[in-house]
């Protein structure tokens, strides 16, 4: 019984991306990891072949399918072991911003772009002194005749290099309720006064970008704010639960990678005698991760379900989100125990990549303290039973 | 979204299944808790409201309900915190060899009275040195003329003081391989050459009879055998998806009542301002504990669809009976923990009881041990994808 | 190379304590469990025997002997698996305020009694809502003519009942500030206007009497105070680096009780080529403990040293207090785990009433959390180097 | 109270260890990481400061030290988190075979060199089918008139590129009982017949050069031999307790490192009043690890003063062993966890380093699960009580 019901046409889909990633994208995985970015027109070969926000409405170039091809797409790319490959920001973290509140001539004058990948997105809140408290930011941004002037500056921003528009959250200096003075805007890249700092080096997702931000009197017209006036970070938060849900589908996929991966050298290691698998412990060990996997799993899968249908999970969501992260870094870490010296050997062992990837995981969109302070605040503060 | 969608008939069964634990139940624990043993007529009250048995066919004087009335029972049972009150061995687990297994007259002559409690019954399966490998059975069961002939001793019989009907795994002594010698047998509990022995001093569920039982030339009716001659085996191994997912439902529903009793403290500690509700600490454990039970939940929700369905869910059914009872076992006491003096004080904390309840969930029908070494065996024998 | 150089003095010692436990204790441990109570003159015997205060002076009718004979006792206790024996309190914890705070005349007055067992002393600091945080106590304790006029509660007493001689901790009403407004008394237990409460039924430690006080106008001499007026805070904080030692040495020896019978009933499983032995995944659990375990010894023996040094080890004393009864906690139930339907039937497995009795080690002399919470501020407030 | 009490003289060592890696070594690390090898002169650099070999007798040219000198060395280049510069293993690990077993012209040959960094040495045990169970390996040496003829391949050899010698393990063929076919060779890295493999690309210790060894006809005098013939097998197990105790002083320093690290900057996070070092669930967390490493570092120096005293403490090193490492991945995973973004950005965060330099300590000198193993059997074989 299975609790997602995929259709053919999901099938189709997962295979068609499956073999893409195998032809276009997995062969050139190392180049990109030493380069640390991902070819823009690599991103065009995603949207040319409907890889990118497969949501969007058909009205605005896209496909108009369901969340759950979104989730095929995180899917497969945490099992072919290749987090770098961060599409899923831009598809289902950044874009839904657009198609959420975005006037029709935003959405028209971006959308398509970003459904054919001419457009890649970035969303920009964090700064240095403003990450899990989202509320201190000091990025301004002022309005003056029909003009926004923004200076400050964000950090760790993903697709940071390759992004073509941001999706910016500043504060109004004037009014000091947080609540009120942040305002979501588009940004356009190429805008003057915006400037991109240098790469960080990351432990692992190599392939992906993540970079500074600066402001300095850049200046965009007012038909660039996304949303009304003040309510940016409400809007933020409105679209938290989707993006912990994709984090928490991407880590059980890349825990499926792992364990699938050392299944199979197990089985292999049993064909030929080996001592390895042979150990109990070992054997053990294995049969509690994919336990451990199997119930997040279920979890997950019956979350993508409520969100589809439109329920407020975020409380669930938040522990779906700590928890398969968390799960991720230990499976992956214990599968490389398992395999002892070729867990080590990275030339060998695709499980060093992952174990090195899922580390971040646990980071953006909320780190997995403040997954378990909502959680406990929400657990604590209601009178509901928890069954 | 919920994974089960119960209906209002099952809402209502639940809610008078707990207005009877309340009433008839619950306020004669210590006293049934002291005596290791739940009077006869309590079983005929169960049985007389409809709590036993749900699921027998209505020509065999039950309800005929779905699986989900068996659920709820486990579950209503579990969250009174009342383990002791074992009821599902006999409606989940012996009686299911009946309706299953049994001609058409033995079902004629036992079920009913399973279904109104007037009969209780027992399996007796495990021997001194037969426990998890059933193959080393010795008690012998030799044919003769139209009679039966009993010799040998089983242990660990739960019910095995009140049991007045025995579903016994003897075996042929002429017939070497086991998995053709071991037939099932009914064996009333009055029958000449049967004696019943003391009860075990059990740390936990003081309530449940726990004994051994002896066979002396022990002489039953040909007519008394259950299923085909030599099927024993195959018959015992059929029963165990149902036996283990029930000790699941059971498990679950234990650690929901232990973070149910603990979340509530918290609740009322933050009430009172007191130190212990504001630790972070203690309330990062919370989160953790509940975001453990809610996966297993889902997990093991989804399986009680597909046991439903009738599909082959023995390997998930191994992974949701080990992982769910060390769950209790982890949930109860680190909730005591988070107690502190608290949990300790036997009259003041209900988690005693159930932190000594719970610890035997992970021995019958099969130690996890055991259902390690079946998931172990099945992924790496297999060749099927984990995903 | 052992930590710990016993001459053949002490070796001599434990050999008699532990035949004497044998003989005139062991036997009659259950009963004295139903009791909840240890009969007064098993205390005189104790103390005859020379197992009570070793260390006193012998100008006050001890033995003057060193630390490690109070070692020797607790270890002992703890490896007959009888922690309901809690004689280390009286010894270890009570008896030292006297010796340490007393004038000449308590002392006089006292000490031979606490070490033939006359006398049994309990501490009286916990209140209702003081525990942790002992300076909101609101016990009072007012000076008028020549005596002391005690009013207030206290609660969770060891020794309760059983108490002759209570060191109390009080506060001056008219002075706000903690640390200078607590100070330590010693009450006889047949002062009249003191009253003892009902014992608590603990979840272990059964034999041991825990239970509260009641003051009511209850009037002591004014010589009955112990050490400086007003520096109560500053003795009971003085106190503690034993306390906790002592906690930490029981600990130890509790999980070296758990773990040599469950290395036995092993060793015995091997002999009777039973499964139990075979299962390389129980043989690596006990490794692992026993290696778990030789590392809390090694680093408890290192402060058995230092404290009978007098060196401050405050921040290590913490350090064994919280993570050796943690791990008895966890050792104990594992061992249980190991032996399955063994470990949960009570007549049968003496670490039954391990697993109970440890619990409370983790909460008296300061619950874990307040121990992690020293260590932290220390670590963090101080700029040495860990190494 | 000091479990090692070190002179003077060994604090002035490791100050004037620790300057030397400061200027002459750490600034060069990240080119010999690139380069995956430390350059000859450097070795010689070590040498002449005195930095190898610290016993080697003064008549072969050492300083005639003790062991706490070596102790010193691989303490300080853990905690300057530079693992790959893996001199021990020449100094620790494969010297004392030559200074255990050489005759007086095999010590005169070689030790001076190895003193002075003229020649570096490495051990040849392990081959493609014959890690953990030596007794199969197939590298074959055949006497032949005055000279030895070895045939075969080694893998996995640490100092695989650099070195000028080795102690190679390898079988005589006519002999079927490993305990009597192997004997050790001492084979200069000039002699034809031996070839250099490629370098493996681990995932940490990057600058530690790691190859396969292939041996064809490769002939060395009679004299090479290294102790007597078919003693090989002894030789190698004698060895193993210095060689997994400096494993364990290694682990041992290395999580140091990390909670030195970790705990500086939780300081520094405090003093700028950062959430980070608020949250109480970080701060337990710390106080948990740097327990952890108090007991490992008093239990590991306790065995260092045994193994000086040349008692067998093979089953407690081989608890320190496999204890150490897994408390060292565990802890610098656990650093990470709390460092956050900080955690996984390589250039800001040295424990990145860390938390994969650590990885291989648990599977050289013999894996975790061969360490259970040894535990295991020797806890069950023996009936030796465990206090
Ligand atoms: C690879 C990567 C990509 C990222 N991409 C983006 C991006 O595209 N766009 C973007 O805007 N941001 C991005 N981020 C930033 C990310 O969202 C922040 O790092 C994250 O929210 C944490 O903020 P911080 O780093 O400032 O940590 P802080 O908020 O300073 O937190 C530091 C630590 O303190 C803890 N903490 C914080 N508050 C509390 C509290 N109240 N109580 C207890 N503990 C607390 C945290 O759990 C954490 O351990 C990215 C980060 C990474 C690492
Ligand atoms: C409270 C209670 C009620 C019970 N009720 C019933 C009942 O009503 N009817 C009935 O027939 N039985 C009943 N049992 C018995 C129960 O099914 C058995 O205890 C259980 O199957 C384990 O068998 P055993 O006790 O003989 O242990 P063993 O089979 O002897 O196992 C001992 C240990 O060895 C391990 N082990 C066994 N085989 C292997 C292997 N191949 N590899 C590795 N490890 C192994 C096990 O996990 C276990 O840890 C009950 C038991 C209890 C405790
Ligand atoms: C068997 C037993 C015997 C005892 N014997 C004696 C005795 O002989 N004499 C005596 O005086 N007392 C005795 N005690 C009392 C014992 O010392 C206290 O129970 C203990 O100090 C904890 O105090 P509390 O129970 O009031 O818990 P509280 O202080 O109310 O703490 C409740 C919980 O909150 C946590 N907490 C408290 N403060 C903080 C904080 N600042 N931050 C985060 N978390 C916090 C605690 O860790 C605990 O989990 C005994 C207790 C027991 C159980
Ligand atoms: C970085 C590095 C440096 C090294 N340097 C050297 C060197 O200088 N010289 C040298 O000779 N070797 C060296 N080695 C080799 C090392 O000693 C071996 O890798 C190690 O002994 C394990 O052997 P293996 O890799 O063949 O694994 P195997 O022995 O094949 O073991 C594979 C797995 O099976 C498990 N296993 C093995 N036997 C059993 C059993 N009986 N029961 C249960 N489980 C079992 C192991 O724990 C392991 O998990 C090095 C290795 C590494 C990674």
């Amino acid at each position: 019984m299975e609790i997602i019901n995929y259709t053919d046409e999901h099938h189709e889909y997962r295979q068609r991306f499956r073999s893409f990633l195998e032809t276009d994208i997995l062969p050139h995985k190392n180049q990109w990891d030493n380069a640390q970015l991902i070819p823009k027109d690599i991103w065009k070969k995603l949207g040319k072949n409907g890889f990118l926000c497969p949501t969007v409405e058909k009205a605005y170039g896209g496909a108009g399918q369901d969340f759950l091809y979104s989730v095929i797409v995180i899917e497969e790319i945490a099992r072919a072991n290749y987090l770098g490959l961060f599409a899923y920001l831009h598809s289902e973290v950044v874009v839904p911003y657009i198609t959420a509140y975005a006037t029709e001539a935003q959405k028209m004058a971006y959308l398509p772009g970003c459904v054919v990948g001419d457009i890649i997105t970035a969303v920009a809140m964090t700064e240095p002194d403003a990450g899990s408290d989202l509320a201190s930011m000091v990025t301004t941004a002022v309005e003056q005749d029909d003009h926004i002037i923004i200076n400050g500056s964000k950090t760790f921003i993903s697709n940071g290099v390759n992004c073509d528009l941001i999706v910016l959250a500043a504060r109004d200096p004037q009014e000091k309720n947080p609540h009120k003075a942040i305002s979501l805007f588009l940004v356009e890249a190429d805008t003057p006064g915006l400037k991109k700092g240098v790469q960080f080096e990351k432990m692992g997702m190599h392939s992906q970008d993540t970079t500074e931000l600066f402001f300095n009197n850049c200046k965009i017209p007012v038909s660039g704010r996304l949303g009304p006036k003040g309510a940016g970070f409400k809007l933020l938060m409105n679209k938290l639960q989707q993006e912990r849900l994709v984090c928490a589908v991407s880590a059980v996929a890349c825990s499926e990678f792992c364990l699938e991966w050392t299944v199979n050298y197990f089985r292999q290691a049993l064909a030929d005698k080996s001592h390895l698998a042979r150990s109990q412990a070992s054997q053990f060990a294995l049969a509690e991760m994919v336990t451990e996997l199997k119930m997040e799993k279920a979890f997950v899968n019956g979350l993508v379900l409520s969100h589809m249908a439109g329920e407020n999970v975020i409380l669930e969501t938040s522990m779906a989100k700590f928890s398969t992260t968390d799960s991720a870094k230990r499976i992956s870490s214990r599968c490389m125990d398992l395999l002892e010296e070729m867990g080590g050997i990275e030339g060998n062992c695709p499980l060093v990549d992952a174990f090195n990837d899922v580390r971040v995981l646990s980071i953006y969109a909320g780190t997995n303290e403040i997954m378990k302070q909502i959680i406990a605040k929400e657990l604590l503060s209601s009178s509901k039973s928890l069954c």
